[in-house]
């Protein structure tokens, strides 16, 4: 199963970014292409009766199945990107981080007014990126109509703070 | 055909990051699907008769149509990534930038020895980060057998810096 085989192979690294803290490592996944067909497979199951317009992924590691998710899908992918990578004219959205703030940006010509976006990174945490990036998308006019990952912490509570944008919140294995 | 699609839609934008430099903007190949799906299928094409064990892909465009190749080829994926982004214990090289130094990283564990290791970007410039990349891959006792990009700017001569390591540079468009 689906599930059981991500918590085999997803690492655990203690104190990473900091102490205390223990960072689920996706990298043994990519090594395995089974894995990341069943993977795009199942978000794409899960995905059914859900009427979507755009993938839009998060940078750096919601660029890895969010490229692949849309192509499946036959979508367009739109790169949220941190800020001053983006090349053409964007809008940018901050957020809280424990200590500081962060930007993220996206191109201003990303998505069409009253596209329905899909977004995408690796992982759920406290939600805070998610959060901007769905911010991002009403901006542009856009309507998220869901959220997927691979890994939701769900001790974390991210997903409550999502549920004002779309109750599809999908994700492969919670902690 | 590919090479004048892509020419149609990568879109240049004057003075970024710099003044004077026109850089090549890949967004717009994102939201067309079939042309994403096209260029995976090109690259298959391309790499047939190399024999690869390993696609490694530099953060954080590498990471778009690097595990989709990867995954088609049924070829584990390996994310070279910016300094202090990977959680596991790392081996790290440094590279000149026009202006001071960057330096990137792999997993020590990310490819057996002896590996033979395709590395991907969606764009090759002067080669810097490419070569960097190159070099970790040997430190970790892989061969290099071959790179591919999207675009490479020829004239900046990347291809030259890189022959040393694999004669298979492949391209798609060049400029």
């Amino acid at each position: 199963m689906l599930e059981q085989k991500l918590r085999d192979v997803v690492r655990d690294i203690p104190d990473f970014p900091a102490p205390g803290i223990v960072f689920k490592d996706i990298t043994p996944i990519l090594k395995d292409p089974l894995l990341c067909m069943a993977i795009v497979d199942e978000f794409v199951d899960r995905l059914e009766g859900i009427d979507i317009d755009v993938i839009a992924g998060v940078e750096s590691r919601g660029f890895l199945f969010g490229l692949m998710l849309a192509t499946r899908l036959g979508l367009p992918f739109v790169p949220i990107r941190k800020q001053g990578r983006l090349p053409y004219k964007t809008i940018s959205e901050s957020y809280k981080l424990e200590y500081g703030q962060a930007t993220i940006e996206v191109h201003e010509d990303a998505v069409p007014m009253g596209a329905k976006v899909l977004i995408h990174d690796d992982l759920l945490a406290t939600g805070g990126t998610v959060v901007a990036s769905a911010k991002l998308m009403e901006k542009l006019g856009a309507v998220v109509v869901g959220f997927s990952f691979i890994i939701n912490l769900d001790f974390l509570n991210g997903s409550g703070r999502l549920m004002r944008f779309s109750d599809n919140i999908i994700s492969l294995v919670k902690y």
